[in-house]
């Protein structure tokens, strides 16, 4: 994925409608909340088992895809306000995952590390 | 970002723990909404001018970037697992916010397209 | 409930702190997702069978008891700050579902009336 | 509010309709979530200020309504389905929130107690 390429995309699009005055980090912010819950919505009254079928119909598929985008969008937006490189976070954040989660303590559970009795 | 390559690492992470079990699509977009609404908090109670200060202090900047990478984390470990391509699932739905939000209509005004009333 | 006496309480509690200024709706609105998240954040990786048993250890118990808590105060607040009568707005959502829901197309499916096929 | 007379109108409402199934607590909550989202949507690119006028319009206000409607029934009906006393969650809640934010240091400074500094 170019970042970049995308976020200038998206100044572009924001810029010509005049939308950047409603970018602010606490709009995109509430904004990806927004959406994300539009996804999990998809998935609300199924079981975990069922949610695998999301994508067999045409339009289930579409919905996620939808608001899949919607998420990437509102985040690559958020990054570009906040001059955050996403590729740089997400490379942190998994070495400190993987720190916080050695394999042997964390095998099978998925308890928050915070929350983890030792 | 190299998108695959995360997710293969991504992949390699869960299933080292056993947590490839709690990585339903169900699952994941709960996380998604959770992570979507640590970020939401860090503004809660900020004006939005005050929330482009997020960056200025190093405990607030490293709590922003934390909560983007968890929130690219799962949407790249959810577009796995349903086999979303996500550089396409962006494009297309740019294209399709291009159609719905037309510039001479959209200009200024953010009302959500389905209840502009023109 | 007396939602009047817990609200002229609440009201009081942040006019002492100060914090009037902080309780807009659109911030109010806010803080409910971001307590509701940590709710679902609970569940996040159980089965819903297991969340059953979210109040059989004391801790998990007073983690849930306190984010109902949380969400219900954060809402009586929102109400009390737009002159909302929940009560009122209640029956008459409930009132609404029935007619959205009817028992013989609504059984055992909880699809989304809208998205129904009929 | 009589919560008691409610929670048992909205049981009756889901078993009517075959739906105490989908009614788990890890459901419920990401239901409330949802909700809770999509009141935070009407607000979503106001600014505070402009959030005060959601009940101006009559069709603004219903959507208000009808969101923090949502919300309570499914409060109502988690904390039905897990035995919890709403009220008395609020009280308690009340009190733990008056020690965690003593007036003094409380005093316009919506900082999360966790966060500040002392």
């Amino acid at each position: 994925m170019d970042i970049k390429a995308i976020q200038r995309e998206l100044q572009q699009f924001a810029s010509e409608r005049d939308w950047e005055q409603f970018h602010t980090p606490k709009n995109l912010a509430t904004a990806l909340v927004c959406e994300a819950a539009e996804l999990a919505e998809l998935f609300q009254w199924l079981t975990p088992e069922q949610s695998w079928s999301c994508m067999d119909s045409e339009k289930s598929a579409a919905s996620v895809c939808d608001e899949i985008a919607d998420i990437q969008i509102y985040l690559l937006r958020l990054a570009d306000k906040l001059n955050v490189d996403i590729d740089k976070a997400v490379s942190e954040k998994i070495r400190i995952n993987a720190e916080k989660y050695p394999v042997d303590k964390a095998r099978g559970n998925a308890v928050k590390y915070s929350r983890r009795e030792t």
